[in-house]
């Protein structure tokens, strides 16, 4: 094995576990690396969908027991992009073992479960990643850039939404994904999970928030396959929902930023928007997942009569990752944040150092999450 | 005087009242009607500045004391444009007088006002109406329509922001509009009443909300000359801001809608950026007074495939008020929301109707305005 | 009569008589001015509908035969707003009466009508000016002051589209615009003679073009009253379309720079879609009649990264004309071009000087005009 | 070898040989297939260079001499990604060495040229397709499923863009792809060339046409190094642009359907705006390269009042294509339209089928193209 094979056991391969496995294939095609990721091995339970899963993805062999994989001194990295409440002992196991460890948000169920696998990955001193994809979105980078150089001057707001509509109808069934013992929230852990990561990441730390949160529909058709987004019903067997359809919060940051952020699932039309405007003293941004390519950017200094939001195609040498794919106005797409995310992960793997988001973000998310959950629960204002 | 003449005695002259006076002229050019408005007085302290007013906008008279106004009988209805303390007193005075009465928003400074603002016109059984001009916008009187007609089906979210700029210098004069004692509040009652009441309109009644209100600029130079938007400042000499910054509030509806509102003038680049978003079982519509024809609306039975936002110009004749004005395409301004509302105040006097909406409605708003400013205060949780 | 009054006798009540007539009234409202327009009287043909329009739209008086107006001497200005056919008559015969002329576009039906119809005006020195409205935008406005001051450097391309959509059905009625004896020609004069004002105001003169002009549905029933956009139409009988549906040309200008023109009003859902995008060395506009407030503006000296077409909404001080409305973000519409207008003209007619565009204008833009119609029919280049 | 590997060996590894060879890489993770692709070697020129490629591409081998991959016998299929003057030859071997053949566009520099390269892929029963990939894009695909299913009814327009700014520097060099007798024509070519094959593709066969090519910069520096986009110059001297920066054309179509068409690198700000707009009897469509996901529809049959083009995201399993990837709402990029037209490929070749787009669509473009030319030359109308 050359020193820069870095070999990869994932866990999981669904929805995540795909995107996961593409970007560690197409990583080293676009960037200049010394890294060679080898898809050594995937684990499920289910042996013949996971080794129809291993040869459609390139994976060299394959688990049924996810410890296996864990044992294997083949293995210098677990990829644990399985459903939320199997996070923490896998995250466990897998840091006593000294391997480094990349994971699907959100972290974990709780704020314990959270903490222990911090002290686990810290105390074994392996490397940890978070996977908060959209971070990596070049025009959000940018958008950080252009933060951290001050040119929006002191910020005033964030106004977060992440919408979605596909459970709108009462008869989507009842996936893990609606599941509390499973998942650990619903809209709020699964999307907004992500606009708390891009507040993080852009304007600071939350001091304190006040929210709502709400199931519309209570009970749903019992899924008859568990599987990702798509799973088909049983309309005559009904299920209680145990999670939150949308969740809703402000928040007051360290900075005394403001912000307002919401995810639901219940946005007719908005497939998969995720977007947020900052406001500072001398400029805002906006962003939108759906053109995930743009950013929006209003400077104040700009010449007066010239002053509105100027619409940058984030796709040029300029725009951090942008480089490494195509000419300007070639866009990417949703897959590439991944890319970038794998790349800063097996960069710093290979280098001995600790990237970002880590556990520590994923920590602090989860505080966030759950400060949202007990606002709601004790209908008051709740610090972080 | 022939039986449709509406004689307009109007106290205020300034943006507001520029605003109404131009609707007085044009409403009767666009709109078959029998109603003819006269432009009969305007009243104002500064006498040169109330003549040169009367004479540029075309009332035939004027008077330097409003109460002068009240008391002449050749006057059918009092116009109040003026700073928002001294709605309650002059509205008082006209409703004893029995001068129909409309009036700018917010109806009051507080709620016990509003209450006595509506107990005298009832009592005196004059028509009243408040300008919440927005709802008069062909986009939104259509959005309006879909709603009461069902197309959205079930409610699940509002969001709307009501977003500025105009402050975000930390010089910009303490004009009257950051005086408590003068203006109420702040982005609250000025713009984010607008939003308040458009989800009155579109959505429902407010049933409980919390709120964050903030100052970012506590002081700034006292301004040299009271005036609008644009009055210049004497830096060397500084004054309390007393009103609200920012005010952002979750809320849920009687009908179990929940909506997200953020009101704030520190959001550089948004001029006057008024939008809302509803949510609904069947469908979506999204609006924005920065291109304030256009109508978003997704349909959820739409072909699959085919389903996206549509963008409607509301300038048909299938759109309220629209066919008063101009062929399709060809589009309307802020004014046109004057122009309507005038239309149905007018039409309403002269039939001896109520329009909506009145000081019920400004009464309900104000209630909502006091909750967001008592959430604030106790930093809780505040019903209806 | 005071020195400042100025006297409009108009010829011509629909559509833009209608318009017209908004703009004589609302001008001196909004701007700064000693000009006072008075309506002293309209002509049309049938007795009840020109008194009901004068009455409707505040003209003093009325007239059944144009020569009479242009008889009487209480009028100064003769506004044509009539159907093409009758422009060179009224002009002439206005002209020789000594009365200022405005008159809506296009000039005439022929080059050889435009021609005498500028000789006319030249040699009784009256003030001309022919109504191409669109100019009038701030943006527009705005956009011509940029090219101007060099921040487009040399211009390169234009392209202009005019697209509407009003008589796509076949069953929509043979009215006067589809009548080549009455209009002159269809699309190309209706609204590509506007696209070709633009140009010309922001580019430069044409030098020789290429076209092409169809005519794609050829016979529609006959208007059982020819009104202006929405004439009924009794299907039993038909008529020959004797106009182009569509007009396409290719262009250089003098200076280098290459056009693209298309006018249609067959482009389904174009409900009015004027607009274009200027390129130059230095940078590029672009502006669609639909959002008419906004220019958008790209500046290739912005700085790397940070380039990209700004969203600007001209509704500020910065922006000519804009200053006479309302604060910035709150839009204006389609007649407020008008309004703009018709304060040129008469405050040149107030100074005694030549406004522009004017029947040097309309003289030039009816070469174009005959040049696409010339091409169209010998199927090659011609040159202006 | 398995029945379905298929042994590529691809010729060029600048900008279109990197696309390709991701494609190939990627193709088989998206799609359910039983091809399996073998990269099995790559040929240049330059040893150190193209041994690089192969590496960092995943190619198995490599060649320096472009006929030694044609005699191979362990490949199937020969890719030709080089610059446009080596296309014929390349082809012509390579079909008579039996490779099925895909290739980048143009398909040549001449029609000549083209016709004997269709008659040779013919003659020797290989396969072939050339790379037009913006059809491959579903939201074009899903255009081509409206149109053919007759929802925009009979057409009457396409108006085509195609605008890059990368050269308008007059520094920028004098790469291969301005200089004639390589790239056999510049932006008509290069850009024009995908316009003209979505027309074809979603309208028809042109008819004739009338055209302006420019070149605005006659002369620029020499490139230091005739790379892709970014070869730096040396400005100290000065070779002869012989192509064109800019063609513009006019069209009639078989159908009836007029067109204008404009490819220029002179528009600043448009980085990579490839975009159309089709208008039918029955509606209306738009797209935007730089929005790929995007397709805008009008459908004329609405219901009045909710007429409005509908901004469809096309990432649902309803548009072709996108169901391979992830869910909705989730977009693709500029290099997924390559792994869609990757797919058609392979499995033609696997299923011993012709897909399209072919040599002969190469060669009616190549038609277009040269017809574009002649226009120019003549300045007169030219048939096809």
């Amino acid at each position: 094995m050359s020193q820069k094979e870095i070999r990869i056991g994932m866990i999981g391969y669904q929805f995540m576990g795909k995107m996961h496995s593409h970007a560690y294939r197409d990583f080293p095609f676009y960037f200049d690396t010394e890294v060679k990721p080898v898809l050594q091995a995937i684990a499920g339970r289910n042996e013949a969908a996971v080794k129809a899963a291993a040869e459609k993805m390139g994976w060299a062999s394959y688990e049924t027991d996810w410890r296996r994989l864990i044992e294997r001194d083949d293995i210098d990295v677990i990829d644990i992009s399985t459903p939320n409440h199997t996070h923490a002992e896998i995250a466990l196991a897998a840091a006593e073992a000294g391997k480094h460890i990349i994971i699907e948000k959100p972290l974990s169920l709780t704020v314990e479960e959270a903490e222990r696998m911090l002290e686990a990955v810290k105390k074994n001193k392996v490397i940890h990643m978070i996977c908060h994809n959209y971070r990596f979105s070049p025009a959000v980078q940018y958008a950080k850039k252009l933060i951290d150089e001050g040119r929006l001057g002191k910020l005033y707001h964030i106004r977060a939404n992440y919408l979605q509509d596909y459970i709108v109808d009462p008869d989507f069934p009842l996936v893990w994904r609606l599941q509390k013992d499973v998942s650990g929230s619903g809209s709020l852990g699964d999307i907004g999970a992500h606009s708390i990561d891009l507040a993080r990441f852009l304007v600071g730390e939350f001091k304190e928030l006040v929210s709502i949160m709400e199931t519309f529909i209570k009970e749903r058709p019992i899924a008859s396959l568990q599987g990702g987004l798509s799973a088909t019903a049983d309309t005559s067997q009904k299920g209680e929902v145990t999670v939150d359809d949308a969740a809703l919060f402000l928040a007051r940051f360290d900075n005394g930023v403001l912000g307002t952020f919401e995810a639901t699932r219940f946005a007719q039309g908005n497939r998969n928007k995720n977007k947020f405007e900052i406001n500072g003293e001398k400029g805002s941004i906006r962003w939108d997942m759906e053109n995930m390519n743009n950013l929006e950017v209003y400077l104040a200094d700009d010449e007066p009569g010239l002053q509105g939001f100027r619409l940058i195609n984030c796709t040029e040498e300029h725009h951090p990752y942008a480089g490494a794919y195509w000419p300007a106005g070639h866009i990417i797409g949703y897959e590439h944040t991944f890319i970038n995310l794998i790349h800063d992960f097996l960069e710093a793997v290979a280098a001995g150092t600790q990237p970002k988001p880590d556990f520590e973000d994923g920590l602090k998310n989860q505080k966030v999450l759950a400060a949202v959950e007990e606002s709601a629960r004790l209908k008051s204002w709740v610090s972080l």
